[in-house]
């Protein structure tokens, strides 16, 4: 069992943001992700991508906001369960509240922050009848540990970003690496479709297009797919390899959480915004995307906002009574849970002669 | 008269953002503030001092983080009326305000945002019998234009950092700069007060300590001081000079404003929290330190929150009825009213061959 004092379901930025703030209570966090890094949609659907209205950021890309994010946050040592999805909640007779993941990991808590974002990302699937029989056997529709790749035989399907950067960052790793793309036009970044190109060119990757997967075949584990081209007469070709990844794009459903007891409103949860981003269950707050109030608004730096107000009053909820003197952290500094410490330099009194 | 869609009061961090979420709605802003330059505290009081608790910034000087606000809002053309305070608000028959400042400069908005922090600074004065007879007649308790001062003979009263920085800053530039102060200790920054000694040593400031002034002279305009020397006994000095200043620290007071008919609570504008950040007058707003509302944190990043909101409630008052359908900037871009346009590079689509 894990525990913490605050656990908080989704690590993109909001998520990752409480951690500082609660930090600067002396409270400790963890945090779970159905995704295999921190930083939510930013870290897996646009890395690349400038955001312009971060404040005081005129741009940032979306990637980097999260390295940002995770540098403030590390002294304070946030834990984190990634690649699991939180599945059930229960509350205990002592009032805390134990949240299990997909994987069976168990966390405990006081105080549950949702900061689940548009929910929780899933796959979307190809349409084949044996796939979930493959699951976990040959078959991943995200890639968590690039290394278990090495020296295999990967075969990756999809047209988009994900398709182009994986197959690009996978065939410096895996034995072989095929490309099916239903299409032969790539849509994604210019210089993404251009390594890719590049790297066909010079035998790293073997594209097949326009084409599809059409069949899985193995005893126990995934051995080889059929790979049907669409050519006229279509032709069927018959593949040995390791892995199959579709990447067809990940859609979020808020999932599991939907069925907590928590107020939901148009796919979001309804929490108290006129004082502390709080749900209809005591003790369990929503903060950014996944929450929604009269003239809510989906923005990270609304996230971050509401993210601080929950700290206090997660707080005052761990802590009755004892009173908090907030101190800016220009005057107070950071004093990270790792025994380091950062804060301004003091002024000196000094005589001149 | 200046006329604008949003009049915002106070330029500090929380001011100067709202004028970018103002932007992305193509509502154009004008700031006016007491301090000479944009940034409030951040750039008067603590513009070397690091902040810790900006979302995205494991370390940003207040400085910087005023620097990278201004570049943030520059292609939304921010228009400013500075070194002047807001002294009266008029509600017009049409609904819009007029805001004059303390120099009779007049402003029309349909929409007000205080954002004044904790009040517009206001100088700590020394006690001096005839200290007002001689203001802006060779007085000054702030420099709002350092160029003013070439060639001239200043002498500056201070023994913390604005009395330092500025000492060092002008030594450059008047023709005669003595510093004066009542100890022989000085309290600021390692780095200022080794400056000073150097300066010193080299004979660019003259430095008179334990001193004071203790009158004022000159016919219509200053032209001497009295400095008391604290020797045993003391001795009197008549020093000839052009210009006065001194630094004896900025206290913030809510001022005029106060009298506005707004609702004040613990030196703050009540607003509502629910919804808008809006006062008891509709159309006028406070966001950031100013305001309270219930668990309300003076926080920067707070403020940014509140700016955000309180241009979308501003925008349905100066559109009533129209619909805005927000886009996120990161697909949107960023259109300035320069003509700039700001946008995230576009995903091509192109056959891989």
């Amino acid at each position: 069992m894990i525990k913490t004092d605050i656990l908080i379901i989704g690590a993109g930025p909001t998520g990752l943001f409480a951690v500082f703030e609660a930090g600067l209570l002396q409270l400790k966090c963890h945090l779970i992700d159905a995704l295999p890094q921190p930083g939510g949609q930013l870290a897996e659907i646009y890395p690349k991508k400038p955001i312009y209205d971060i404040p005081g950021f005129p741009e940032v890309l979306a990637g980097e906001l999260v390295d940002n994010l995770m540098e403030q946050i590390r002294p304070f040592q946030p834990g984190f369960t990634l690649g699991e999805r939180a599945e059930t909640l229960e509350k205990m007779d002592d009032g805390t509240f134990v949240v299990t993941t997909s994987e069976g990991t168990r966390h405990q808590a006081p105080i549950v922050a949702i900061a689940g974002g548009l929910g929780s990302f899933e796959p979307r699937k190809p349409l084949l009848d044996n796939l979930e029989d493959y699951e976990d056997k040959g078959v991943a529709y995200m890639i968590r540990d690039p290394e278990s790749y090495r020296g295999k035989r990967v075969l990756i399907a999809g047209g988009g970003d994900s398709a182009l950067d994986w197959s690009i960052y996978l065939a410096e790793i895996a034995s072989e690496l095929i490309l099916v793309h239903r299409r032969n036009e790539f849509r994604g970044a210019l210089d993404s479709v251009e390594k890719v190109q590049d790297l066909k060119d010079r035998g790293k990757i073997r594209l097949l297009t326009p084409a599809e997967v059409v069949a899985l075949e193995g005893e126990g584990a995934l051995e080889r797919v059929v790979v049907r081209k669409m050519t006229e007469p279509a032709e069927d070709i018959r593949v040995e390899l390791d892995a199959f990844i579709p990447l067809f794009g990940l859609s979020p459903k808020l999932g599991p959480i939907s069925s907590w007891g928590l107020e939901i409103e148009k796919n979001a949860i309804r929490v108290d915004n006129t004082l502390d981003y709080q749900t209809n269950i005591p003790g369990i707050y929503a903060i950014g995307d996944v929450n929604t109030y009269p003239g809510k608004l989906k923005l990270i730096l609304c996230g971050f906002h509401e993210a601080t107000l929950m700290c206090q009053s997660a707080y005052q909820r761990i802590h009755p009574g004892k009173k908090y003197v907030m101190k800016y952290t220009t005057v107070g500094g950071i004093h990270g849970f790792d025994g380091s410490k950062k804060e301004a330099p003091k002024a000196v009194v000094k005589t001149i002669e």
